[in-house]
């Protein structure tokens, strides 16, 4: 069934389409995990990271809702369902439980560092496919890469000097 | 590990933490479900359901918070990862693709009419373990049930007369 | 015709709904009767009550508003027509022409006092029937008892002391 | 009594307190019935047309406000009683219990242009009487009218084309 | 000098620019002697029509800016210079010192219903000058009428009854 | 085909509809050449009067919605296509590439100048046919002044003194 | 001497009285010992803290004005004088001077817990009594225990794992 | 005459500026059109689209102006009179009079296709000229593609399943 | 023990570290006081006092927090406890129970006259000490001196004349 | 009478009233000076300056309410009526008609400066007789001496290099 | 040291790092000139160039501020030191003291245009380097073109015609 | 040249030029410095005083534009260029890389506390010479002493107890 026109070529939508489904699955398990970081951290710098993991998962939300629409504008029904996101989120998660603030800022790292690398090679993959999905894409690069950075100072004070 | 410590007794926890654990994935299970409906819907109504989803997923996303802080305020850590949602989460849900906007009615009137129906009994249950759970879950099912009606109202047009 | 099905059984349904419908023209009553004192009143308490009565009214109308949406929300479809207005409405109301700021103040504190009772008697009435209901009854009647305080407190200066 | 000394002499405070009196009667009937239509409305446009009502109802409220003060100005004290509006509402009103979208926009179209209708004729007699109420009085009416164009656009599309 | 050109004949721009710079020092006027009263009242009722007598003063400064503009608009250069007021202010001012509340109740009355009786003459005058005009007079002459009244009602408690 | 019907008679709906298709096509080219100088203006002024250019352009893109929902209230279809507005224009407009500021004000005075001009035959016209149509036309012509003589005194300072 | 008259019996009014009294205490003596640990706190986690505090002391302040508000409306004259709340606040204080912010965090802890407990006490003993005020010391419990989980989260990292 | 001096060679600049020259005719007579349609629609969909359709216009509008001053930052004067708009706009427009709600619908999506498809080989044109133009059009592209799938969704309905 | 080194002398810090404590002791009491007050008021005038207290209460408040952090920057500790507020309060308090409006009036006008001729003598007392904290004391003196002439003014009509 | 009691003695209540009382003529004149250059400037620079003179306006109208109200907080009753500004006012004034826009520069920095000069000489003269008037009387110093500079730089471009 | 650990290989690191650093002293720069002429200016543009070019130190500033944070975020901690800005400050700054309008919108046109060409060069330097950092060039040029211009635009009115 | 006429003697404009032209020197350097802390630190405590030291360069900037416009009004022309900060710049500054959050906090503290220690001199210096200049610097001193405390307290928990 084509309920929306597609602008694209087969082929670049299906590159295209491809990227956005991925990044879609990254950005909403990124919300819950970035959730599940914020409700159960303990420890010294709870308030601090608390605070610093919502504005994660308000990144990641405004992004995921940005990406399924362009999907949707291209032609590609988005899938962000409770059982694809389980079964296709591929980013490191979050263990049950209460958890330490040093293991949160290693797991925020790991977790935008992981959903970062992806976006680049979706950056390359879609240079040539969509530009506008690209440039969407670099923008939510951008902004994790910031994020990711925050997490990664706050962690690594004893490499300093 | 005991992290915080609860006001309740033993007993009255479990019955708190349960209900609050519950209604954590319900909502969390819904806000996901109302995007996938948001992004994917088709139809002459398309516009005006497409905002009213997101009135939903605002509801639900913040009530999520609520429930999920108050697990932790009593001593629970809410578990909301990506693969508790989709292992645990009991309201219909949706089918992948685009979504005709009257299947979308159907849909959203069923999965919260299931939520409230779930909501109602811990209301029961909390009374006498936790009054305070309790209100916060009445106000839930209060939100809930203004939804409903509001998309019941839009399917059940036939009927009237 | 049932055009919103409810979740409530047929005789708690019954006793809901004839509370919110009663609760619905002591609101809109109040509303009216507020604003006929706003525009009326004469003396030298003029604008201290004139705009006193605008916070009655505007929490009339709030109130109002949630209750006949809460009775659509179980089934019940509300009636504030003028003439069920007219017909059903049991507070003291105003006599036509200016009104003294004394004859305002003691009108006021009558009509408030009197809904007070009417909710109170529904709050036990709707305690079994629907919690979620009474919950609402119960935040009408704070906010309308701090209400008829100030206007009291306004009126018995005479007594202090 | 005399309460307000008027600017304007007795014919002329006749005619425009008639006029105002009548005006502050058909806006309260028109708010009260228009949410009675934002609450009862059933059918596929209901998200629509619940939101397009309480445009409606606002603006009457505001207009009401308006009206019934300038009376006050004038020397004229407005009654805008529950029983003095019952009494003499003279536009179609509701039907109780639900409403079908299709009823609710001719409903209003039929409510709107009545008073129009009735708002025209008083422009005309305050022409001499009172410019200051005249012009009160074209402004509602040019609310009215964009409001009646709103629902009469919605309701004409068989006669397109 | 001409410096901007009108788009009235010369009679008609007569009438309308005697009736401008009339209005113009009528409101320059209030709103010295609405700050005087503001300033300098004493009594029970202080607080109240401190507040209300700005609401006064910013009334009689918006409008002054827009009758002062609109004359310049036709090609009259408005005067409001300290001495032209002083010298030409006709409605009821306040003696020197403290003022008691009754007092200023009183000459606020009288300030307002002089200008108002001066804007209902301009208001015929202009009508067929300049109906662009004419319109601000009325607006102007509504928003006055409205203070006088607030003031009048609560000052003739007495009469009530 | 009449979709929306008029609560004008024939002759006074001919008068008013053209009044209102007349008015709305000179504000939409005002908007567009004023947009236009805002884009190309150059020279010493160039800030101060781009940014009082936008006032312009915001001013005649408000009306000209106005004037165009109230030709529709009154059951007239009103036309603002490219191609109408080009072939009915008949306002001063604006050559093609950059212009001086002395130019650009020169220029929006004569616009304006023209746009009053025209306004006022159709509110003598509209006197009798739609007073509330009269009112709007009064409304447009007072902002347009005031916009006409805040360019005129920019330019005519060589006749001053 | 009765001021206001109160809706409650005399029994149901002494225990509900009684409730809010202790409760405006306890309010108004944290606001205080959280505005001291605001000042006075020093250490690595300074800025956090002291501005979690702040929330804390915004939060009593709120409540402890509904609270008082609330005794008065049932006719209970609230004492918060400086004598009454030294004489009566029963929950661990703070010592003079500056205070490390590992002593402020379990002060925090200490002081919020005793006054949930309390709070518990009183929800249960004003059930019967009234309604209204229990809903109010309920809402009054769940900020509070939220705020005690966030303060016990922060102090607790040690036992994490 | 060379008022702004380009940063680009005139071989890049004649790319670029036919490029934004054509795009601001595209967006100019896009809100045109979309005005037109917002006014005249009629249909049981009025209300959804014609502010759907304010939100396209409103989009078309804002690019419009950075557009053209785009054009003016890289040297090249931009041309929206109204003369210019009708005679070079190439997308799809409105037939004159009321327009259907569904033939509203599909105007927009064919109008909003054309305007994307001329985008996407500007983008391809200005690629080496001026990436800094380039990412503007994509932006635009970025946006219209988004506002085409909530029409098109809208009219696609038979098609769903 | 120094936690924060000052940049004062001993002498000037200590002469400065006791006007602030003195002052912060002053605010507290006033705040706590004046809320009293608020809640416990009587009489015609209750609306207009109870909001004119809420005023004193925040001018106090922000004062208090100014005045204790500027005693901390200094690197005194500042104590704003319970015990020690009632223990060293020195201005007029209130009886429990109700309060009549002119008691309030009075009452407020005393503490707030105890206050300022306090806050003279340590305006004069830090001139050399430090003109930092002088400063801060002028701008309490001067919002004081405005409250205490509006509760005054209030008090004293009956010298008026 | 002495209606407010000043915590001054006599003379330097004397010193200080008169200080505020000039300065009061002094900010008002300036306002009513600064509007009616507004009203009449012509010239290039119209928009530039006549914005610019709105904020001395306001900076004025701002100051002359603290100055009075600060009279009234002392027990001085302060005299801002039109006799009383147009009798006393000693800084240059404006002619009538209109105002070259250097014209009005030249007069802006003249009365400016006329008005620093005066209040420069009253800082010194309340500095023992009222700090905190002299403390009022330096921030107005400071905001007109930066207005001054504003014009004056506006006014010297020949001068410069 | 490598405290934050990069995506990018050591020669893109290398060459987008130099990008970013360079673009951050240029940007310190224009943010300090650009508010040395704002303090500096003099002429009868004073007023418009002096608002003008807060826009151009906001931009700079705000630009600055997500250019050191890219930086950081990648792995290059960034250099805006005083000593650091004074010494590889590329651009035309400002000589000392007074400054005419047309030396100001000279020196702003100079140094924006030899900003803009080292930001082409760096956009063309990091196409394949990182093209998330070259995004946020093409950002920043387009931002300072358009400051450039408005800039040049006022400038080059001897050039028009 | 003098472009603009100081109302100071020439003795004591040299002393408060010097005050305010140091004052400048120090807020602009301490704005850079703050910033580049802000974008450096690394370490537990990253966010919190991150986000604390954005805190500092908004004061800084903020009263850096204060200082330069009043040594404008002054007649002094300020110098904020890049290579007068980097030569006249005497407070401790940042080393290049990466800084621990503990450096940070004390590198802070320092140059505080060398900017209070210099602003303190000038308050002295500028008594005489100009009241209205000295009463900025002790706004800014008080600032200053503000964000000196909050860095120490949090770097001074070891000496608590």
């Amino acid at each position: 069934m084509t309920v929306v026109r597609s602008t694209l070529s087969e082929e670049a939508l299906g590159v295209t389409g491809t990227a956005l489904q991925e990044t879609l699955v990254d950005l909403l398990g990124l919300s819950l995990v970035g959730k599940q970081a914020h409700w159960n951290i303990v420890g010294p710098r709870f308030r601090s990271i608390h605070l610093q993991l919502d504005e994660v998962v308000e990144t990641a939300r405004a992004h995921s809702d940005t990406v399924a629409e362009r999907a949707a504008a291209l032609g590609v029904p988005p899938d962000g369902r409770p059982e694809t996101v389980a079964a296709t989120f591929a980013l490191p998660g979050a263990k049950s439980g209460w958890l330490r603030d040093t293991e949160v800022v290693e797991l925020t790292v790991a977790a935008l560092g992981a959903a970062i690398g992806r976006l680049r090679e979706r950056i390359k993959a879609t240079e040539q496919a969509d530009p506008v999905t690209q440039d969407l894409l670099i923008s939510i690069t951008a902004d994790l890469e910031k994020q990711r950075w925050m997490f990664e100072a706050e962690n690594r004070a004893g490499d300093a000097g």
